[in-house]
């Protein structure tokens, strides 16, 4: 067995959604999931099916964003994972639609920091280890940091500021 | 610490959904999960108890479901992991309940693929890093690919064909 | 790459969820999810921020939990990882609406055991591999110990003892 | 505005779920909702169009259940209400399901009990105030009946029998 | 058809919950609803069974919440609704898990106010309509009454004091 | 008791959803759902408070949906009701969020149609039984009615067009 870092391709101004699911309609769901949440955001969902013809199966709003859907599913090479991009939307919309989904199993990380994903490589194939999301922490939020957090969400509307 | 990989046993015609949960209630919960979901599915739930008598935790309404499912949690010998074994009801039918079940943090795969759990082994125990889950993708379907897939899954009447 | 184990660290009597979200509201929501689901819970939960200030950004109404949360996640140093530690509450009474909260993705574990982080360290930073929760199983239940399971969890008061 | 009361027609056997959602993709996701849920059932759904042509949609993989989920539609007449006729599964399987369909706003029944459904009817159309589901209770259990209920409910396998 | 208009009996510091459901398993899955979410918590479940024998079906931990359900559940009359009595436990905690309930349809209301609950009357049985939940609005808020709103669900600690 | 009919008032283009909760905080909470869902939705939401001052509670971000979400409130008159009125975002896009609300009960109607609510009046205040939402069908859909339906479900891009 071999561990393996691959690189995540997020294109500008676009979230990741990395997660495992089972099943090719995933990839239909997803876009269900998408479409009936942010109207108007671009995205592409790209599956790996793990069994059969083994394609990546994709479907997709946005040709960008499909290309490199593709390119990350590929990348990773792990039966049954998927990789969503999406823009115009976030993470924060989408998340529990994309949780709720029939086929999801689980989600490793929705972000739009430089991803590195860890694989471990054997004669059968790819597994999904985890995920390094950005940087590491530098130190703990001291009182003045966490009254500018809570201004910056009040700031970008999504808390109230009373 | 070393790295281990545990190739599950998959019963014929069976499926697996492999979880991580938090106490012994959870094999009777997802007992009901099943139970109150699919009528007439045949299932066992095997848990790893994680602390004093540390017993695989198992119920079931099949035998050689039960077998599979304890040999299984034991191969693993992951602390709060579960396995869960199913015929007669797919993945797509359970996982929703499954994750909703009171106990249950996260799901690594729902599958009737081949499947290799890649462990660490440390003095404390097993963790379950990630899950090789059937084969990897072998290339990106063409329109013609897709819609194949989408005349699939519409055959089998999983989405309509109208 | 480098593994790395790291072992959290849990008060006494207190019990750790671990997770994976994506942006600073994740410790503000996970405050109000907690604190609208049990009534009197101590907790903290820490948050590593993973783009720009970088910080360990927290919320909690106790000053232990506080420090201990802080610690843990500046130990795991994975951006966008959380660390939820509460006292006076259980996990099977908060993992549901955890998991519910908008920027949760997934839950590594949820218990009140020894438990040892598992961590792939790269240039880029850390990612959580999988978690040691507890101990391995030392065999599987007998009639007699399912018996006792199911007694003890009606003893509790979480399933009904007709 | 006038008082009616409207009687569900419920094949033998079939479970009724009435409840009111906000479009016609409705028919389609109720479809959906069964069909990935429990494999084998039966079922028809019958959606009121409240806009434009104002029709019943219907989606169904039974000529019997179409038939009466057409006929309860009619009869109920209150724009975007549906009716769900099951066979082969039971509400317990499908509620969560059927609660969690995008456009479904709330579920005013679920039984296999004769139904009375009480209607407002005005200029404009009817409004479903609710349903009279079953008979009236005549007492309240002994500790014989509930020792009774829960030997029932655990005979018939929904609850463990320790 | 007669309309009616029943009170609840709600005692001193309970929050009554009113709801539809369809099984009797219905009080079993709600008695452990509030148990597994809430530690501590006192309450009762009564829920009017609607075909057989008919009884009002009880779980509870509290002797004065029983008889109160009860009461409540026997005047309401109507098949298949539930009444959950709580106390040291708040509506905003159990809602979302009496929601998930496999059996729940809908919740007509949560609340501590005098209730009045307007019924109809046929031959066959009773059919709960709606729910006067406290008392009409005498206006609309200020912008000071805001201010003082936002202040109140902070200090009582329900939303973070930035 | 009387029953009365109260018509709402939906500004153009924009949608209605009428529930149920049960305190103040819903406003909010219901405030931060929607700008957590649907980047740039113009939106209010009105709470009637049922007890202590009984003011209805108003949170928005559109100065013309606000008044006409008060005007609703008020003139339905019912304790903890509440309205919320969108524009640039759909029920379908909103409904699993608002019902997944912590203080939520229930949702009467989703809908940009011409809505009546009918009420009961009693001496203590209000109840919402039901709502006339848009015409009651015509008649139900022939095949190529349904043909019609799934292609305008594909044209809007709701669903897949294989």
């Amino acid at each position: 067995m071999e561990l393996l870092s691959v690189r995540m391709q997020i294109p500008d101004g676009a979230n990741l959604i990395l997660g495992q699911a089972h099943f090719i309609k995933t990839a239909e769901d997803l876009y269900e999931a998408v479409v009936n949440t942010v109207p108007g955001a671009k995205f592409a969902v790209a599956f790996n099916e793990a069994s059969g013809p083994c394609l990546v199966r994709i479907e997709s709003n946005d040709e960008e964003l499909r290309r490199a859907a593709a390119a990350n599913a590929q990348a990773l090479g792990a039966g049954h994972s998927f990789v969503l991009l999406i823009r115009d939307a976030y993470p924060v919309n989408l998340l529990g639609r994309v949780r709720d989904c029939f086929e999801v199993c689980s989600i490793f990380c929705a972000t739009a920091n430089p991803v590195e994903v860890i694989l471990a490589q054997t004669e059968q194939g790819h597994a999904i280890l985890g995920v390094v999301d950005g940087s590491s922490p530098k130190g703990v939020e001291t009182a003045a940091d966490a009254k500018q957090r809570h201004e910056f969400v009040r700031k970008i509307g999504y808390k109230l500021q009373p």
